[in-house]
């Protein structure tokens, strides 16, 4: 096979077949393939797109670009949740211990923070302790004692994904729904599941702004799921304003182990217990969505759900003490905060600037190799359809930055629209397909 | 500037601004872009296009990679002709003296043969001592004297036409006819040049096939050398069948030797007859493309063309001797005469597989490090609409390559189609653009 030919044949509008991608990824990991043709491949396969069946062969050859973890000598059907991320979702913290206390074991890999949204390692790694590093037999272990383990992609995971993922970024060809079907499901199907749940987030704070854009990508992942014969289930949630009301990484644990602890933090709990009763009946503990939310909600209620957020923080070298008593962790320099100048309903809310002001207070990362404040961020009270007056309060900055303070006041204030006239509050989840 | 905004932008099918397209040349020119990123762009310039500023800016910026020459010293009006390749055409060897002697200076640069087409360089360099490896300097100083110069691009011409073309080449984007426009006249405008006649092949052996694309091909090199503020005349010409009778690069210089001492092969001489007598009347020696012709015809018929020709030769140390008396150059090992097992008008030509024949007997390279044998070549006599008998000469083959003769003399004999029907001959010059 002649790389040249098979780029001409994607750049003339032609379907790959299985072997040609997979001649070009592996040709590619291997370092026989240049970057430079590569490139080319990826610009005219995101101008003239790919199909259904060459998205799961570009899936299946960076899957096994790496290894593919068999996980059957664990009993059970194991299930994991992805989301393509959002500003303040924490709902990995809060549903991975309530599926593993209602017995399904989930085996979840999960990434960091990128651009304005914040990633579930970042988080765990604000627990004092809490490592994300496990070598896969320590992954297993970890999923066998305790029914759930939460760790990083390790270098045996799907290596293509990362060579492509960095090329992608520098050829401007990141935004491209079959490329972020591969990137996305090459690394979950590693994770030796046997199911999935995807909360494809839509709105101002998600990587997909527009509602069609949204349902393709939740409708391109689920094929791929299904045609490596995996059950899946996709929620299209909103992101047009953030998920809870804390935003940043050790805010999040705390709004986390707040919920698990009982407290019904409105639009965040409706959003996770629709995940996790999905990954419960995915899992085969419940025969329907409403039974699978009404186990997840009584996890919570019983004690279990957090009890299990313990074990599994001790067993990945957690301090649970820090989750019980949350006042021992250390405060940031400075708060700050701030109170509304104009009165109103919410209207909109531009959630992507909401998230780049939590990243701007020290929450994440400019360039790769900054280092993350686990304590700074963002509480953010309204949401859409809340009457404001002058002089309420909006949101309460943390950091350890005081010029920041200033440009993300004027940051989060200018991220708001309101409207004389009374707003509906968004609807949380826009459509679930099955 | 960020290379990933500019890829991203023509990616979006935006148009390029002039600073844009130079700081992408440039930044892969100097090594400060790397090929991926360049390669992107190609594929998505590939894809949506570049409009007529953009080619116009791409040219602007690949000229000034390098060096471009200022004949003002030179009296007159420099005038070159550039081709798009094909089989049998020798019209440069032909025109160049004849124009030259009309008074107009020729001031060539041109390529070597590239897959089944022959280059100009390639067929000089068949007489015996010919240099096309003059530097700059000594090029000023032929056109000077002998008002035409015929030589090959030089590393100072164009740098980043190399750089980008092998790029081109190993990543499926060569067939864009932006791409090419600036190729070809980022070359043809370091020259030094005022005017410039283009003539654009269409047909079964050019590298445009369809008539469509040879047109487009034509406006946009017009509209590019307009925007650079030269006189400029397009011709398209028939590449169905080869030009003349001879193909391969002394056979070529042979047929260019008769036609220069006035022998008629007449598709060859009409079409060298309108190109040199648009580039006489671009040179201000003629009022009209008729009165052009007519000068051209008198410089055959007056003897001077090939006098000019010799003195070309001379001066780039070729040996007039074997174009005087060309009976003394060296004989290939092999000829073989190929005779027609079929009767009928002739109906149509692969030219590109004739080109293809050629090649396989030596006249061309398979790989760019091949040598070519001068020797090499072929008689082709038929023209579409030819009455031919079985047994009529169809060609004579020329090679020291013993093993090729039964492969061409088949792929010779199933290039050509037979009708019971007289078929009119293909018309010459198609259009002429001015």
């Amino acid at each position: 096979m002649n790389p040249v030919e098979i780029i001409r044949k994607k750049r003339d509008k032609k379907a790959l077949t299985k072997e040609e991608i997979q001649f070009l990824v592996d040709g590619y990991t291997k370092k026989e393939i240049p970057d430079y043709q590569f490139s080319a491949f990826l610009m005219a396969g995101f101008l003239n797109g790919l199909n259904t069946e060459e998205t799961s062969a570009l899936t299946h050859a960076m899957l096994y670009s790496g290894k593919v973890l068999n996980l059957s000598s664990i009993p059970g059907i194991k299930v994991d949740k992805h989301s393509t991320g959002g500003v303040g979702d924490k709902t990995s913290l809060i549903l991975a211990p309530i599926v593993a206390a209602a017995g399904v074991p989930v085996p979840m890999i999960s990434g960091r923070g990128l651009g304005h949204t914040g990633g579930t390692l970042d988080k765990l790694e604000a627990i004092p302790g809490f490592r994300t590093d496990l070598n896969l037999q320590q992954y297993e272990e970890v999923l066998k004692k305790h029914n759930a383990v939460l760790i990083g992609q390790t270098a045996e995971i799907a290596p293509a994904d990362k060579l492509i993922y960095a090329l992608r970024d520098v050829t401007a060809t990141v935004e491209s729904i079959p490329f972020i079907t591969a990137s996305i499901m090459s690394k979950k199907l590693a994770e030796g599941i046997d199911a999935l749940v995807l909360d494809v987030k839509t709105g101002s704070g998600a990587f997909m702004r527009k509602y069609e854009d949204s349902l393709a990508l939740a409708q391109s992942l689920m094929n791929t799921a299904k045609s490596f014969g995996k059950k899946v289930i996709a929620m299209i949630t909103d992101m047009n304003q953030p998920l809870g009301n804390y935003i940043g990484n050790w805010l999040e644990v705390y709004e986390s182990i707040l919920c698990l602890q009982g407290e019904n933090v409105k639009d965040l709990m409706e959003v996770t217990h629709a995940l996790s009763g999905a990954m419960i009946m995915l899992g085969g503990k419940a025969s329907s969505l409403e039974e699978g939310i009404e186990i997840s909600k009584q996890m919570v209620k019983s004690g279990k759900a957090f009890d299990k957020f313990l074990d599994i923080t001790k067993e990945q070298f957690g301090d649970p003490d820090y989750l019980k008593h949350p006042d021992k962790y250390p405060k940031p320099k400075f708060s700050e905060k701030i109170y509304s100048n104009s009165e109103g309903y919410i209207n909109t809310m531009d959630n992507y600037e909401i998230g780049m002001a939590s990243l701007e207070l020290g929450a994440g990362r400019m360039k790769k190799e900054d280092i993350i404040d686990p304590k700074a961020g963002i509480i953010f009270y309204p949401k859409i359809g809340s009457f404001i007056k002058k002089g309420d309060l909006i949101a309460e900055l943390f950091t350890d930055k005081d010029d920041k303070i200033e440009p993300v006041k004027n940051r989060i204030l200018n991220s708001i629209t309101f409207s004389n006239q009374p707003v509906e509050p968004v609807k949380l989840i826009h459509q679930i397909l099955e």
